[in-house]
């Protein structure tokens, strides 16, 4: 059973899922490299997975697979619906010392491909955009259901990505709270607004199109830029350009053309680093606020270069090696074509 | 040139330390293990580091070694004194969008052994209590200057601890400002003793004491104990019993004390793991509150078993899957004795 705890000095929740593990050497080797003949993602091979909660197939694609994006509860899930009501105290949580809460959620894997692919570059634009589009279902559905607060995407790409299987695959995670980190930028975008009168990501944007030095590529709609601040080296953020916190209600163009940015950026990457661990993440608002007029849905990648020790666990401070402007000068010269000023 | 930069989404500031790598591949296997003929930290090889500001050696050993702990300034500082008065804003900084801040510290390596040893569990007790004293006293002589507000040591331990030579070492930094994190923390535990006239740290060691599952091992004046909130999988503190938040006015018996339970808590988890990676982190207090009745200073130690992935990044929640009551359980059946309740 998973639930939350807290820690009474830092305020800081934490899940705690026993079940995910067995013993101590759980933990040796968990990057599986399997051949096609036992990867449990691969076509052939569903009945080693939970029954589907979404199937899609791709109507462009002249290949005879039944399926092309397959979505499935997550076997070992870090949260699950049958660990009692939402958010509910446990009965011997102790008010100040020790808090502990059930933990409800959804946890389900987005299987990409029905091949043995490992990276979204060796999907044809159609393919991939159906994967964009079955996250977007899944979150509208989530949305729709009234139950969950926020609902969070995200691929693990590679052994220093967390992931534990090669075969081409993303994550999705329905949650009964916003978590305080995104509350936190949701709130601090808000005041923006209430303060200037102003959208913090307008701004921003405004901003970087005028510096030019951050910005990597940009189309009608998005913008791929390595932020100012960025904590990890060659951080880019996806940003759409107008206001919109719900990327559930993107539209299938939008999708398309954000997948055309999303390739132009993981290819220069990997032209500039090689194959490389990284992670891929959604940032959008919280269900319960489908319009808003300060927030912009984005989506943040960024390679797993550097290991985060002892310094940056001891003071919550990250030390980028690589500055921002350097990252996008780098992958700017891995893009074989200019940057649009549309 | 290192900066401070903020986030002006999350509010959070990030250091951009530029001179710290040169090209993308300075990333790929950064861990070396070298042979003692060409390990700067080694005996011998004094020259290939910048000159000591502080040389210790232990007059209880029977061996030849001109030191037994030898502290160094860092050759690739993650921040230094010539970046400017500390906290200055740079002229150049935007007060919204793109805050920038020269940022002023100290960055020493403490090399920990004349041999070529890599694990602190190859020492004798008192080269061991040396190093402690080494850190103690630079701690000391930074509060005694004045100049800056938190000093920070820290160990990483092999390659996924984020070392990245393998003679035993250990690293001081000084800040001039007190880590967000480290702040909440010391201010939640002051709010604690206001609202309740009980310390947080006295209260919850002896909720551990009378629950008993979490507590790994005891002396006169430290606890061992795997925290109820552990975000990480066997992560354990070793922490003060009484009140006091300078470590750098620890007595030589104190540290003696503290490297006996230190010692046992490495050992254990040794056994029971393996020789895995591991960051150790001194958490003591601001240097201008050097009275308190409200902190305990401690050390925390947790094995990098789990990479930090998509959700962790995306959420700020971490998912132990080693409950802290299993994870303390495992490391008690690695200890050679029974726990004192001294």
């Amino acid at each position: 059973m998973s639930e939350w705890r807290k820690d009474p000095f830092s305020d800081r929740w934490v899940i705690v899922a026993d079940q995910r593990s067995g013993r101590p050497n759980d933990f040796q080797s968990t990057f599986q490299r399997r051949p096609d003949a036992t990867c449990p993602f691969c076509a052939g091979r569903e009945s080693s997975t939970p029954d589907p909660v979404l199937v899609l197939r791709d109507p462009e694609a002249a290949d005879d697979f039944a399926w092309h994006v397959r979505v499935v509860p997550n076997r070992y899930p870090a949260l699950s619906t049958d660990s009692g009501p939402p958010n509910a105290s446990l009965p011997d949580a102790s008010e100040n010392l020790c808090q502990r809460r059930h933990l409800a959620g959804l946890h389900e894997v987005v299987i990409e491909s029905p091949e043995h692919r490992t990276s979204l570059l060796e999907l044809s634009h159609s393919r991939l955009v159906l994967c964009w589009e079955a996250f977007r279902q899944r979150l509208h559905l989530w949305r729709s259901q009234g139950t969950y607060s926020y609902g969070l995407m995200f691929k693990n790409f590679g052994p220093l990505g967390g992931a534990s299987l090669e075969h081409l695959h993303s994550q999705l995670i329905a949650l009964s709270i916003v978590p305080p980190e995104r509350q936190q930028i949701w709130d601090n975008c808000r005041e923006w607004q209430r303060r200037r009168q102003q959208c913090l990501f307008c701004e921003w944007l405004d901003r970087e199109l005028s510096d030019r030095v951050r910005v990597l590529a940009s189309t009608e709609r998005f913008l791929a830029v390595c932020p100012f601040a960025s904590r990890l080296a060659y951080q880019t953020w996806i940003v759409r350009r107008d206001h919109g916190c719900a990327f559930e209600d993107a539209s299938l163009g939008e999708l398309r053309e954000f997948g055309q940015i999303l390739r132009k950026v993981l290819d220069a990457q990997q032209k500039i680093l090689g194959t490389v661990s990284y992670n891929l993440i959604l940032h959008a608002g919280p269900f319960d606020s489908p319009d808003c007029n300060h927030y912009h849905w984005y989506v943040e990648t960024f390679p797993r270069l550097a290991i985060m020790a002892g310094f940056e666990w001891g003071s919550g401070y990250f030390i980028n090696t690589v500055a921002p402007e350097r990252a996008a000068a780098a992958l700017r010269s891995g893009m074989s074509d200019e940057i649009s000023d549309s």
